[in-house]
């Protein structure tokens, strides 16, 4: 398990980080999340993942929650528990359903499925999806 | 490469999973898609993925586009040719515009990332996401 | 696409390699499959290779159909085209029926499907499992 | 992890998706592994994967082990620690020995490492496999 | 596969990003490679890339061929042919010699089968690793 | 969990296993990690994963610290949480600091990312890289 560094141990370019993530989300600093406790000793990597995140997330053609769903299943896709509770929680703040994750994870074990079964046969690009 | 099958060279258990599909897409049998032919000889394979099909894109809480999404973003991640090619032309018949493709990919792009970068650093699930 | 090197070209080490292999499986040097001329410049990686797949593939508790569907499984989950084309071909020529082939795609599927569906509910692992 | 609820506290729904799995198995319902008691809430799921794998277990031209070993190469390959605990011991209770498992262990081994080997030097196809 | 904009051809933002890249690799920008060309009508998603690109490959404590082997080393894992030849490309560019690349190989394949081991046989964090 | 099987209860076929992996490495035979006690009744699959390790890891045109990264590299883009322990561990042993393993993690998140971007756009691959 990952050493935890708490936001007031940290130095200030992770600091830096902590506070606008927090500020966006009109939380205490010390509230943050795990995963920015784990990455203080990698300020570089913080800053890249927080700009991402940022851009990836800013205002646009897909609702938030749209887009919470869709960084889910991603990341039920590569099994990762900690990206599956953390946007899980995030996507039921942003309003899904139990009934809506049941549907999601109806399409996400389809598509796993049949991804492979597709494989599988080598099937040809129709002329029409080109 | 798959050997495809067409409609009418099917035996009759393969063409009435086609039909039923080709029914409630409002096509013409003969112009079903590849995956289809290529299943031809695996009938009950085909009356399972049609059957789960039908249940995951049933009516239901998420809306049909936003399942589309869902299904090119696991289709991404486990980079199946096919299967973007055909879900994203399902997705834009279906009213996806090239910027929201865009804002899927940078979201499906992010999460493939970071899914590497929590797992990496083995960080904990916080309590408040239990 | 690799470059393929015909066995008459190959420096002796990669000869040596293929020549074992095709004693075994009875054939002409010459008729050896892509996988080994594209391999032909890294003689230790071929040879490390070929001795695994011995190793592997050596007659032992599990019959030898068994080990090809088994390998068959790993490579369509992963989605290697190469691998699915020549373990299938090798598969059938122990005798793996059109109908086999159904109940291990079906299997397939269904396991790329429940994978994630219990890694999504951070299913814990039962008492009596451990 | 996942709330796992008990058989007495489903809903009725959930309640004869366990019944008849139970009824299969010849257990007491109320012994049920914890799959079904974290997906209790989500009824449409429980019965799509039941239906499932009752589909893809059923008696057919693959023994019922073969079924399992395949099942298990997959949740490896997946690494997905529940679904290999659980057909870990489903293998082992229909006659799996430790030495069969060393098989498996070196296919899956195998294969996951010669799917990489492949793909990077892109190896094409056969003629003889198509 | 994807339509390819030529540079002539593209939108000012798209432009300009190719000018950048094709200016640090002292090309011209007609000869920039198809992955910007694929990308012309998504210019957010050329702008972010573009800029991971440059944090990740900037001068740092690794040297730049090592970079090059992480990325390979990846996208074999992952199975990205465009990745494998573009950036085994790019390592033999940086002196990646075949001998190299054998070992690169091995590595990358017994990581890949190892991976499988470790987690079929649920091993437990050596104290000594935390 | 895995049973561990301390060095001095395992079969000689094991402990002879164990002994040289001890010896190469300089410690006790009962301070060897546990992939090898959880590993003690599978004795081929010792001497397999032994024999492919040393292999892979002998003296050659790449640096230990280089097959460290590397093997680091593809056991995060698997999500192996054993497996990034035990390599982390052994390439802070070998020399490797909070700043390169910052690059590392930069490169690896990258490149999980563009291999799907690329995979998504079907981008086909340039002339200049066959």
């Amino acid at each position: 398990m990952a050493k935890l560094t708490e936001y007031k141990d940290m130095a200030p370019r992770a600091k830096a980080v902590v506070e606008e993530i927090a500020g966006n989300r009109g939380i205490d600093p010390a509230a943050i999340n795990n995963v920015w406790k784990a990455l203080a000793h990698h300020p570089q990597v913080m800053e890249q993942f927080a700009g991402e995140m940022k851009a990836a997330f800013a205002p646009g053609k897909l609702d938030s929650l749209t887009k919470e769903l869709i960084y889910l299943a991603v990341s039920v896709t590569n099994q990762c528990d900690y990206c599956i509770a953390s946007h899980g929680a995030a996507a039921r703040k942003k309003g899904m359903t139990e009934q809506q994750y049941s549907e999601l994870l109806a399409i996400v074990g389809l598509a796993n499925e049949t991804n492979r079964l597709v494989t599988a046969l080598g099937v040809e690009v129709d002329a029409a999806f080109r």
